[in-house]
């Protein structure tokens, strides 16, 4: 199990770090609400912070909400903006699938909860890994890259890093192009059923990685799904063949076949047969096993971070 | 199209303001976190502000949230306190229907989410035209009108006051007879099924208009319900002829019939027939068309903003 | 009714103290803004603090949140971290059953939600009375002993100590073994269907009574269930027959029939039969009654408000 290297390592870190509050410490963090910023890397350029952790950062309207700033990765300055978590693999759009439907397989609502295009937040930067996840910064940043990192349910936000089981991001500027941010691109490419076929999916992004390769990113997917993508991509706004949209393809680009549904994530409200979902339908043929259709367990448990630069 | 005459010039001014950050503004409305007030007339009062945004409002008890301030209609002072957006018009009380039931249209549940009388509170006020918002201001202000802004779904913050479709509000302090608010007005008015008959609604409070008029409130709605009110009011827990309670009836006053659910908002968790929501049955037989019973597509798919002052 | 001591009393005293905004009081709770603290009882030893009320906290990671402390019972210092409210005791694990499962009685989701044991957070403190409520602290604070109030639904945060109808708390630090938090705590203790039999239930801890004793504890439950448990304990993570896992049976300890789903609280995501919710099965057949296995009006329309020292 990929936890076996890093969880005791993490054991036995845990108590030493927080079973004493560290007054010190906290009063530093608390200083950071007098930094004013858009932005991680905003933060980054105007305070020379080059420490991971939570930040405060204020929308151009002024409201403040605090998040996770990575400032190591690359050069640093990665604003964390949304998480897509799989609360339950086996709801069809029921509650908790924020980033499809929450309306259950409806053909009457082909956009579904829309939040992929509004300005809708819900959950909290240290709850990204537990619940979905979203903030003003998704809306409100203007953006030229995008940074991802899969990391496994539940897990506390310093070990984020260490546990995810891949770290990749763009660096192309491709965010300039459609608007400095994915509430911006999804109005270009929306995610609604029926918007298209097949061949009308969004841009497919080159990206680095910074933890896992081609690879391993193969290899977390099912058999079958693997003759369909290319790893080394970001794809945005897939459809699949059965015409229902879903937002991004994380680690990967489609190919052949348009079976998107059993590796890309988010979605309208609408997948016919009902595969409606945040993760529509990684479970399909063999639930967490990576055989068949299905994708493994490390995919289906763990949470997609999202983060702009 | 309503928004043809505006959405040019929003467009046009949308990448100056936002594409690159003007950190002295940034930082001007980062200081009104200094601003002690449990309203938006006392932040006018006290600190003389006069421009429309987010300001800093505390509780009686010390809870600190931030809230859209209209500073400019009428004198100013105007606190945005909630948001009915209907996320679904299909849906008939499941998720998303908050300020009615998330529960289904069931007869055990006669109050439905019962948010029109609790402390509950959900949402944010840049997401106020994406999602329901109700915010701690709905409980704690102590406050003599109302404003009512009619905005089309998913409009940014600076840019409600011009994308409404309809704005107006009370001048007759009405709500000094009710508590102060509404929160103490529903405790007078259940809005619960089966609470009285069509002739026991609440208030009907008359309206001064600042955007649009009566005429244009008539237009809004179906053929039919248009002989069924008369505008220029806003009427409270209104009660059709099935028993089942509406919390607001916005811009208009009942006057016959008793077919309340084609043209007022909010409700307890039971309908017959099943037409519960939080926009009842404003889609009953020709949706977005304003033909036969149904609302027009501007009404139906425009959020109702709630302000005290 | 209970409420007929105590009702007339905060009816006379509303008016006084909230009509007029007093702006010494207000700047001085928005003073405390300035402290930084993990606790209640760090509030309480570093800044000398001894008003009930809303304080600001910190987590380890930064992450600031408001909650109420309560700083007179047994030497003060309580945080609170977490309600669990009923919010349709005919609903079976619809929305709004946070500390059970929102997605139906579910054999495949035998955890439910599962935020028992995640960093997931909803909810405010001034609306711990009105809905489900789960804050940072509830995974962050480090502590030594719980305490629990049972608050009539919708009471204002500053008459929920008058107004509760059980008050009582841990004094052997139990907590130390299992982690310092329930979080851990249901860690070692999973809430999950199947995870054991009856007799597999996590520890019953004694507990001292701040307002009432073990003969009102018993006599706000079913004739029947009075029968099955002891008063004076807070026991974690009973299972009933059917194996079921419930996560506090507050007040009392199971000791014969394992029917624990007439009187504990919050649960996996199955019951058998469809039982399921975060107050089980409260009404089992006499809803409100307190007779046969059904618990009193007084115990289902309570939130139980959980603080941790």
């Amino acid at each position: 199990m990929f936890c076996l290297h890093i969880c005791y390592f993490i054991f036995l870190n845990y108590g030493k770090k927080k079973l004493i509050t560290n007054f010190e410490h906290l009063e530093r963090l608390s200083n950071r609400s007098r930094y004013v910023a858009r932005s991680c890397k905003e933060i980054r350029d105007r305070y020379n912070e080059q420490e991971d952790g939570l930040y405060y950062l204020t929308t151009a309207n002024g409201m403040v909400y605090q998040t996770f700033c990575d400032m190591t990765t690359a050069g640093g300055g990665w604003t964390l903006v949304a998480s897509v978590h799989e609360n339950s693999i086996n709801g069809r759009c029921t509650v908790g699938d924020r980033w499809s439907s929450q309306q259950g397989n409806n053909l009457n609502l082909p956009d579904g909860d829309g939040n992929w295009s509004n300005r809708n937040t819900f959950g909290t930067a240290e709850g990204a890994t537990s619940d979905d996840f979203k903030n003003p910064g998704y809306y409100d940043i203007k953006a030229e890259d995008m940074s991802v990192w899969h990391v496994p349910n539940n897990f506390p936000l310093d070990h984020w890093n260490l546990a995810a089981i891949l770290r990749y991001h763009t660096n192309n500027r491709f965010l300039r192009l459609y608007g400095g941010n994915l509430f911006q691109l999804f109005k270009h490419y929306p995610v609604r059923y029926n918007i298209g076929s097949c061949s009308n999916r969004g841009p497919a992004v080159p990206i680095v990685y910074d933890h896992g390769d081609r690879e391993t990113t193969r290899m977390f997917y099912g058999l079958k799904p693997r003759k369909e993508f290319e790893p080394g991509f970001i794809t945005f706004r897939a459809i699949n063949n059965e015409r229902a949209a879903m937002a991004i393809c994380s680690g990967v680009k489609p190919i052949a076949g348009c079976n998107t549904e059993h590796y890309c994530i988010g979605g309208g409200g609408y997948f016919y047969p009902d595969q409606c979902g945040d993760f529509p339908s990684f479970d399909y043929d063999s639930l967490g096993m990576g055989q068949g259709w299905s994708a493994s367990k490390e995919m289906t448990e763990a949470a997609v971070l999202l983060f702009y630069r």
